[in-house]
């Protein structure tokens, strides 16, 4: 059993307080938000608090606030406790050198409306003694988490990697819907290749799993389809994404 | 009961054959291919050609051949029945006006080594009378697939935008793993990721699911993460598509 304080009521925050609620194995004894409105419905499951100063003790406060904040936040806790945030991108040096620190950070994409299960999400750890790693690989066990030990400079590289494999293919079925819709057809239509598409990324990895003109080097389709897309700015992101397939792949 | 003759063994083909052969509303009476090799191990199930004079009589003749062959192919074909080509990008006027023709398309990635099921996958229909279109609905039924009425204009933007939801995708998915290899972080950090961005995507839509620096107009972390990307083109790509990103939500 580990007793946990959580700070913060982001979209991370949010999906910890539900996961961290119902888990037998972990006793949520405080909940900070800066503002308690609304937060207000864990009131009956827990302590709710909006000053620092009223922080009970626990083995672990886990810090999810923004990068900017963490610094901060972070000076107002003053028990000897392990501290640790839950950022990508910020260093474990973040947190002031006196502290026990460390990181805790799950590779996903979070959000308040939607409740994403632990089980099997990567959680990349750090800490700065075995004791603090192993208290972190626990709870990273209690969630059913998958564990990874990843220094700060590695995480800065998946926090950049993240972009692309999340944010920027996204972006691209956007683009796509956008094709569509100028035609009224429904993405829908794509609903079942996405599917098969990261299915497949997952099962056999994204070098084989290529497809498409630009891998096969068809350039009769390339030209084609440079013909029927009428963004400017499309076209240029066809070429550009084609030209570096066809560059891996030649 | 339809009685299906199926051309061609490539990718689709392969994945027709298998899902004709165990459906029992299809009656695959023949399977031809150039090369007989390939489609040898079917000879107990159907009658297997290398010939397109040897052809059998059918109810419908489904073409899955290269582009640039079928228009060769289907002037073989020398039955009153109805043909149909199944590529994503060419007019139904590819097939000879004379014939009664017509485009069943389904839209997906298809592999020899990996079986899909037809089950929900869109298929897009085209033909040029009542009754050969409700002939491809039924086929469409009976692989459990949704039908979809499309054209051939809309059906090369579908295409077209399939190679951005599809094969761009796929491709960032490699540069995010080149980018992990870098720092020797294994790719299965991200498969949670990747699964859960694309089952919101099909839930609420690619728009709504938008995230990262650029949606949230983080210039900050934008310029760090353009300091750690090393490689120059991976650096445009990024930039790019940063761009497009702050542009749609500005």
């Amino acid at each position: 059993m580990l007793n946990v304080v959580l700070i913060g009521a982001g979209n991370l925050g949010f999906n910890f307080y539900r996961e961290f609620y119902k888990n037998e194995k972990i006793n949520l004894i405080q909940w900070y938000n800066k503002t308690l409105d609304i937060i207000k419905f864990a009131e009956r499951n827990t302590s709710i608090i909006d000053n620092l100063k009223n922080l009970k003790h626990a083995d672990i406060y886990i810090v999810c606030v923004k990068d900017d904040s963490i610094k901060k936040v972070i000076t107002k806790i003053k028990f000897e406790s392990l501290i640790v945030h839950t950022s990508g991108w910020c260093s474990i040096k973040e947190i002031y050198s006196k502290k026990r620190r460390g990181v805790f950070y799950p590779v996903n994409t979070f959000n308040k409306s939607r409740e994403v299960s632990f089980k099997n999400v990567p959680i990349c750890i750090e800490a700065e003694s075995k004791k603090d790693l192993f208290i972190l690989k626990q709870l990273s066990n209690y969630l059913k988490a998958k564990t990874y030990i990843i220094d700060s400079e590695q995480r800065k590289i998946i926090h950049l990697a993240a972009v692309f494999v999340n944010n920027f293919s996204n972006h691209l079925y956007t683009v796509s819907k956008e094709i569509l819709d100028s035609k009224k057809i429904t993405f829908e239509i794509f609903h079942s290749i996405i599917k098969e598409t990261t299915n497949k990324v997952i099962e056999i990895g994204p070098e084989k799993s290529q497809t498409g003109p630009a891998k096969r080097g068809d350039n009769k389709t390339i030209e084609e389809h440079k013909e029927i897309l009428r963004n400017k700015e499309y076209k240029d992101l066809y070429l550009i994404i084609t030209r570096l397939i066809e560059k891996k792949y030649e």
